[in-house]
């Protein structure tokens, strides 16, 4: 194609690198950028640099953060007694946006696949059991919640997780598995439906 | 939502006010960014910014340029004496996709709309005129092809054209309505089918 200006194709380009977003989206979003204030693309192309190269890993829970600390490790209102362990940031935000959690994260990194050749080892589980083991902090930790997808790979590293926790003595639970709210049972798929009759939960 | 991080919650609000962009995708592209080589963010950064601090418009045709004249206008070897009229860069880059068209463009920058309250004055169309009239460069425009979209602003604009064209006795023309290559016939609106009837092309 041949572009009127080197610098809106030079944008197309860098935008299309991006997942999801071809050329056809990324030319709409330059066309937009160009219709708006210089100050939007600004503080966009700022805030862009400034998350890449200033944000860091939180040094207790692997998360990304500002500091050495994340916000969620920092703040002591929240529950120190209650870990839960997630594959990644997503699921820390997808926990979070939900406002029923209100302690600890523990983020692994990745998860265990033979396949793609991920062992423990290349995750966050040796500073996991040290997190533990160390009681930091005031307060030991008490719970560890796994909240990790009900895949091959997600039950693989529960199994090995749980293995390892049950030696230090801690509660460890996992986030219940069933049909979603809202779901309907006759799209259920068997195995979801199935579960969710054997972990049926009796009413108080 | 509680980010661990207020850079990428900022990062995560600036991608989110791109059109068609929502929080998730917007922290789905955040999250890549950051599992990426800083290089990758940082030339996205800079071409945007350079994008928008350093393009202009094309003194003659309107169209987005790098410099007073735009790529396609600076090309010695496009055909000078065909000029496409059409309602912005992307119109353009469509076109120019299609390595169809080798003359020039004029870009008006908007379509008559009386219910926007956007009327010729506000519109490009004295500077087409003025083109054409000053025979800019060696070659005179001999054709005026209306690339508009068929809707009633489009056809709108067309015919408030072609009424100003007339009288500078160049040729108008514009692109051809009809069935789409691939479509099926059964699926044509009945409009385009019908027009594509009236308007039936005989074999050379």
């Amino acid at each position: 194609m041949n572009y009127p200006s080197r610098l809106i194709e030079e944008a197309v380009a860098e935008i299309s690198r991006l997942p999801g977003i071809g050329k056809k989206t990324a030319l709409r979003l330059a066309l937009h950028l160009l219709k708006r204030d210089e100050e939007q693309t600004r503080s966009l192309s700022d805030a862009l640099l400034n998350m890449r190269t200033k944000t860091t890993y939180c040094s207790r829970c692997h998360n990304i953060a500002d500091d050495t600390l994340c916000n969620i490790c920092s703040n002591n209102k929240r529950d120190q007694a209650t870990i839960c362990v997630v594959v990644d940031t997503r699921d820390v935000l997808a926990i979070e946006s939900t406002n029923q959690y209100r302690g600890l994260y523990h983020v692994l990194g990745g998860i265990i696949s033979p396949l793609e050749g991920i062992g423990p080892s290349d995750l966050e589980i040796d500073s996991l059991m040290s997190r533990i083991e160390k009681k930091e902090g005031d307060e030991a930790v008490r719970e560890v919640i796994l909240a990790l997808s009900p895949t091959m790979e997600g039950d693989t590293t529960a199994f090995y997780l749980q293995k390892r926790l049950k030696a230090l003595g801690v509660k460890i639970s996992t986030i219940a598995r069933g049909i979603p709210i809202g779901g309907d049972l006759e799209y259920a798929d068997e195995i979801t439906l199935g579960r969710s009759i054997v972990s049926r939960v009796a009413y108080d």
